[in-house]
Parts: C-alpha cells; sequence; structure tokens
C-alpha cells in the first residue's frame, strides 16, 4: 500500500472540491487532464475536461453557494505493492452536498457515491474520470424556514 | 505508528458506513468478527455479530434512507511500534447522522461519538466492539418543512 | 512527505474539535501554545492561549450545542522532505458546523475554510495560529420547524 500516494490522490480531490465551492474555475480545471469525462447523474455527462468547467462555470454563478464535503476515501492504486509504480488509481468517496440558491429561495441537501479514476501524469496526479450516483437529494423552499437569515463570508475574497 | 495498519482500519469502517447505508447486509456481516458486540445507546444493546445485523435489516427497510458520516478518526494500536504487530487497535470517530423516514413524514439528525474496537484476523481487520455516545439528536416533521420534495437516487442499484 | 507528522497534526486537529464540543477546557487548551492566536472571523481575534479559551468557555455554556467537523486536511511540512524534520507545518481544513441553541431558539449552520499554523514542541505538536473564513452562514428559528424535538445525549457525561 502506497501511502503517498494515496495521500496525494486525497490532496487532488481536496483541490478539486476546494476550488468548486470557492469558485475558482482556472485552479479547478487543473485538476483534469484534458481528456477527463464526469457523470453527474440525472444526464449530466460531460466528455472533456472544457465541458466539465463550462458547465460548471455557467451553472455556479456567484449567486449560488454550494457546499461540497467528500468522506471516507477507498482509493486502490493499480498495480499496488511490488509489482511496481502505480500509474492509475480508483477512489470511492461519499459525498455530502448542499446547494443554496436564494434567488430561487431554494436549498437542495443531498448524498452520493463517488467514483472517479485518477493518472499519473509528469505534473503529478489528474482526475482522468469522475460521477457520482446518488443516494437521496431534497429540496426545499427557503421562504418556509421561519427567521431564515442568510450572511455570506469572506472566504470567497481570496484571489481565484 | 503504523500508518498501514491505520488505513486499513479506517477502510473497514468506511465499508462498514457504506454497506449499512447501502443496505448490503451480506457485505456489512463481513465487517464484524462473528462475537462482536454493539452498543448504540438507549438500549440497543447486541451480544453477537447475527443480533446486530438482524437489528439493522429488520429497522432499515428500503423505505428509509439512512446517512451515516464518520469524521475524526483517532485509532490506536495495541501493541504499538516497537514492541511487536498490533493484533488490536482502539478506534474514536466522530458521527454525524440523518435518517429520513418518508413513511413516518420525520427526520432524525444527530451526532455522536464512537467507540470501536478492531482485531486482526486471518482475513484482515474486523470490529469486535462498537458502539456510540449521542451529543444531540434532533427530530422533525417533512410536513413542516415548506416545498419539501424528496428523490431517491440509483445507489442504491449496485448489486448488493 | 513525512506522512507520520501530518498524521500527528490530524490527530492534535481532531483532539481540538472534539474537546470543543465536549466543552473539556483544560484539555482544549492544551492543543494550543501559550503564545497561540486566533481570528475566527466578525473581529472575534485573540492574541494568546488564554483569551481563546476564556471566549468559548464563556460563549459555550452547558446549555448549548456545538458540532465542528473539519473536512479535507491539506498538511504542508515546513521544511519538507530531504531538508531537514518539518518543526512548523500549515493546515487547510473545510469546516462544517452547526450551533443549537435552545434558550434563543435558534440554530445556525454554516461552513468555512480553516487556516492554521503548527509547531513542534517538547510535548508534540501544538496549534501556534488558527482561524476561519466562512463561505456562508445561516440561522434559523427552531420555532418554526414543525415538530422539532432535541434530545441531549449522553457523550457530555464523560469526565472532562
Amino acid at each position: 500500500m502506497d501511502l503517498v500516494v494515496i495521500e496525494e490522490i486525497r490532496q487532488l480531490k481536496f483541490r478539486y472540491l476546494r476550488t468548486l465551492d470557492l469558485k475558482q474555475w482556472d485552479a479547478f480545471a487543473e485538476t483534469f487532464v484534458p481528456e477527463a469525462t464526469a457523470d453527474y447523474g440525472d444526464g449530466l455527462v460531460f466528455d472533456d475536461r472544457d465541458a466539465i468547467v463550462a458547465f460548471m462555470r455557467e451553472s455556479l454563478g456567484p449567486q449560488m453557494i454550494t457546499v461540497h464535503f467528500c468522506h471516507h476515501p477507498e482509493i486502490t492504486l493499480e498495480p499496488d505493492g511490488a509489482e511496481g509504480v502505480a500509474d492509475r488509481a480508483l477512489g470511492r468517496w461519499y459525498l455530502e452536498d448542499k446547494v443554496i440558491m436564494p434567488e430561487h429561495r431554494l436549498i437542495l441537501e443531498g448524498a452520493a457515491f463517488y467514483d472517479d479514476e485518477y493518472v499519473r501524469t509528469p505534473d503529478g496526479w489528474r482526475i482522468s474520470r469522475t460521477g457520482h450516483r446518488r443516494t437521496y437529494e431534497a429540496t426545499m423552499s427557503m421562504d418556509g424556514i421561519e427567521g431564515y437569515r442568510l450572511r455570506i463570508g469572506t472566504a470567497y475574497d481570496e484571489p481565484g
């Protein structure tokens, strides 16, 4: 078990999630290889990195707050162990997400299992395939929550 | 600090949580030794693996959605370090859980500290004792949440 | 990449979060060096450990429930690698928090990015600087949630 590689891949995923929620799209793009594919369910299927990043950039405008936490990494390397240095890896994660849409007065909450593939490149590990399948998704109206008050924080001030 | 063993134990716990939420009861059972015990509080005490699995299988029917995330693993090995190879370990985790019961129109949310014991077997690490103590638990009615709409995802389609 | 040090620092952070939520203030204090500083945003700036601990002790009375989960650790050591043994580290984490205030009938939920600095001491790693910047914070009234019922668990019975 190559723990350094496993840690490098966890860091890659954390960077993907951090730049996604902070809408730092150039840094988000750098977590993928150009030919990366994605399938986020509900027909949200993308055939390369440009398509993935364009979709996120267009869907997640400055008025939306997204929270994506990934838990329980189960990462396997290929090859693993004595056969040689891994140049490909698979990762399963348990996603917890929340999307707050003040313009639509909606909140979405859900959970899903992510299945990723990663590849080693001269610049480090990158995502070559990603996607998830939900266990559930719940939407609700902000207007129904008594006294609901939303404040945007300063984390977005960070240079993108 | 034997980091490989710590990672193996984290993987075991993630498998326990994943098979629990996906209701894959045979794979869930395989995370325990036969003589494993559990104490989930409120008198939910079980004396062996069969009793734990039977309880989960009966309580968590297909109409219920459960979400169990375990954070902050604090795992200690016994013996640890130069004294020899660990064959027993203790684990503390911080649980975040949510249970959605559409038939009863109820949602439960809570947090708890898990205290586990693990043992090394010829087939790898297994749970020999588990249980948690809650910090809090809140229940609420789905009917009181304006516009509440629940969708079940495709993750359960995975073969159990 | 010194994985043992990274794991030691994760353990330190988990102890900080566990003792914070369990209100074990003496053990909480031990996660800091005496000269540690903190900036939790909104002017909550503290110049030493005593000030941090006093603020938490006074703000978080027995009637409040706090839940602080830290996800996605991105820890970098200084120096890292062949240059020598690390004696300083930086850590970024993604905080998910919830505060339940039964006396005020309020619930607060939010997320933030933590930026920490850690130093090696003769007694192990300690926090020398901490703080976070929020992505969002939402407050709501408990009274608006139909059928809301809160139960306090037994985790607080643990000796502090």
